[in-house]
């Protein structure tokens, strides 16, 4: 489960919390009833139709011939096609082969380091693209595909192949045509809410990450949110006190941890809130703090500058590792740390934040159970959830993302590409 | 040198930069006389002081003998004590031994991730901690130095251990009290302002970089800065146009590039601005957008939500690198690609983003001639005096953090440390 707290400096902004859970409890019931007015693309609420027991044992399957054979396995995806299984794999480590990301770039010095990385090492390719027609996983497979046509021939090269994306799409016919292996994922699902289907959880078994784990985490979430009532819901409860700050006049939310591991989970996270909630002038910004590191960054900032944001806190309730600060016999100016554990430190500085931040800003605290697959299943549908329904407070679309076009249009016709 | 265009939609926001400017020239005047209110921290103004021939002589030849011998460097700082080489050495590379960093969290599992990949490799440590105080060098320190002291023995332990810190430090006297390297820097340098002291340059130098280069660049934007009038000045127009956004009520400034290899240095310039400017209820906040793989999670609120910020490009003019995307004889959706060098391919979305962003809020392109030491020199130069023109110009001080004491204050009780 994953448990919320919320200090308030000013409590009379969030004082009428629960009057406005139950104002607004009709959103939540029509999402839950699947009523909701966008029902062509409510296929993530139901982590059983895209990671069912078939697609787990087909992505386990592929997994493991891929974990036999290669040194390398390159990701080749941007945005909702990369950062779900980054985020995990960068989090709880690799013990297979080394994932390798491309298609997220397009620098011909970044793209350079790839195909350096990729020599002489045995390597299975899997290009990510929900509709084939984005510019940097198309770009990268391009060159990626060629190299392995001359690496190993067109009969092995086609082997060590693989697409992800809807069915009936370009990309399904090209895997048809050339003996690519195709992994398909529903259309109902969009990208930055398919993280947790075929699109992310093949990088993450080949990497050793336990699927099955994490599927659970999501489905024991699905379960927990799609049947309790608005006054019992913690994603309904976070989506509206991000509202109700948001109404307040706060500019950006601030999604802070202890524990670095989550680096790229947070990209997931800035790039479902901001995709989902920036439109029509509205939205508020989300920005991420790796504390304590950053604490010595933007720390000064959060205490004192311009009063933008509110932080909401990832905590982990079991310790994530253990490490004893030992006295070595010298002394110098850090002799009070004798015998304490990092595991105590670090968490003595997680509550000295909240507790010197939450004077001046509004503090939330997430708290997971620990710091595995389940719980990042958990994470991911919680975070899905409560951003649908954060969008539908503020009275925008949870499921486009129309001002993207505006710069695609501009660079197709750069390109020179027929529209 | 560093060239500077804007681009703002609403015309009347910024028409009035030539009287702005003439008007707080006279915060310029004093800087550049030396007669600044905070004489005591201008140090940084005067490269040749901190970074002359002696420091260089004395560092070149530290990290040849550390090139010669490790396998790894251990860089031990956090914020000032690690950004600036850090954003070097990850943009530029490194031919010399692996540099690892600690000292940057408190997290038991990230440091021990640390100690096992120090483990069976030779190893220097380098502490760098301008005045001993702050928890995560501190730990760290204790933890690695313990470690050399049982894996080399206490003599050639001291022989491997470098710290760097201001003269007549604890650090100072604890170096000679155990035979460590002691390396210092001027105490009129304040920490965000002190990466290409000896702080940065040791690091960097072990990792290969020519910080001759470096140093010579900050020398010439030192020339140009500290003598262009107003009218002329590049650093003051460019702290000049935030502070007129900043008072139109823009409230993030996002400072953005297409070239990935900025990603550490977008971390180096969040903290000098977050920590100079954010202070008084008042600054910019900022935050950066590494493009094009951030146009996939931010480019839609940037485009069409709340509108908070502008944005400030960095351009570099030479190419970064050259990659053909040739056609390969397979037929996708991919075809106009045909022949173009990712380098154009990569130019294009730029200026289409420039375009479409640029109809809605204003765009700031600051241009670099290369992707090289001499320009990363420049850069730090500059934007370590446009800050501080800034801070003059918000009223604010430019090198205090006040507002880092309240959760340190929190943390220290916490831990039972003697105040």
């Amino acid at each position: 489960m994953i448990h919320l707290k919320l200090y308030d400096p000013k409590p009379e902004q969030t004082r009428a919390l629960g009057s406005y859970m139950e104002a607004h409890s009709h959103l939540l019931e029509q999402i839950q009833a699947g009523e909701d007015g966008y029902k062509d693309v409510l296929g993530w609420l139901h982590v059983s139709t895209w990671a069912g027991e078939a697609v787990l044992s087909q992505v386990e399957a592929l997994a493991e011939k891929i974990r036999k054979d290669a040194d390398a396995f390159v990701l080749i995806g941007v945005g909702g096609s990369n950062n779900t299984a980054r985020s995990v794999i960068e989090a709880l480590g690799t013990d297979g082969p080394e994932i390798i990301y491309a298609g997220n770039t397009l620098s011909p010095r970044a793209l350079s380091q790839v195909m350096d990385a990729v020599k002489g090492k045995k390597i299975w390719i899997n290009c990510i693209a929900k509709n084939f027609e984005t510019l940097e996983p198309g770009s990268s497979f391009r060159i990626l595909r060629k190299y392995m046509y001359e690496a190993y021939g067109s009969t092995e090269a086609a082997q060590r192949i693989i697409a992800t994306g809807t069915r009936g799409s370009l990309l399904e016919g090209l895997c048809h045509e050339h003996g690519y292996t195709f992994l398909g994922f529903p259309e109902d699902v969009g990208g930055r809410y398919s993280g947790i289907t075929s699109v992310g959880l093949l990088p993450m078994a080949v990497a050793g990450i336990n699927i099955r784990k994490l599927v659970q985490g999501a489905m024991d979430m699905e379960r927990s949110l799609l049947f309790a009532s608005a006054g019992e819901n913690v994603a309904f409860e976070y989506a509206c006190i991000r509202n109700m700050l948001y109404k307040q006049g706060y500019a950006l939310e601030m999604l802070a941890s202890f524990e670095p591991a989550f680096r790229w989970f947070y990209k997931w996270w800035i790039q479902l809130f901001a995709e989902t909630e920036g439109k029509e002038g509205k939205g508020l910004f989300p920005v991420t703090g790796e504390y304590s590191e950053e604490l010595h960054a933007v720390g000064q900032f959060v205490q004192e500058g311009t009063p933008l944001m509110f932080e909401t806190f990832l905590d982990v309730k079991t310790p994530v590792g253990t490490l004893v600060i030992e006295n070595d016999g010298i002394k110098d100016a850090f002799d009070y740390l004798d015998g304490m554990d990092f595991q105590t430190v670090n968490r003595i500085a997680f509550e000295a934040t909240v507790k010197a931040h939450s004077r001046r800003l509004p503090c939330l605290i997430l708290t997971l159970d620990r710091l595995d697959e389940y719980c990042f299943g958990e994470m991911f549908y919680f975070f899905m959830f409560a951003c649908c329904i954060s969008a539908r407070l503020l009275g925008v679309n949870p499921f486009d993302q129309p001002g993207v076009e505006a710069y695609k249009e501009q660079m197709f016709e750069g390109l020179g590409k027929q529209v």
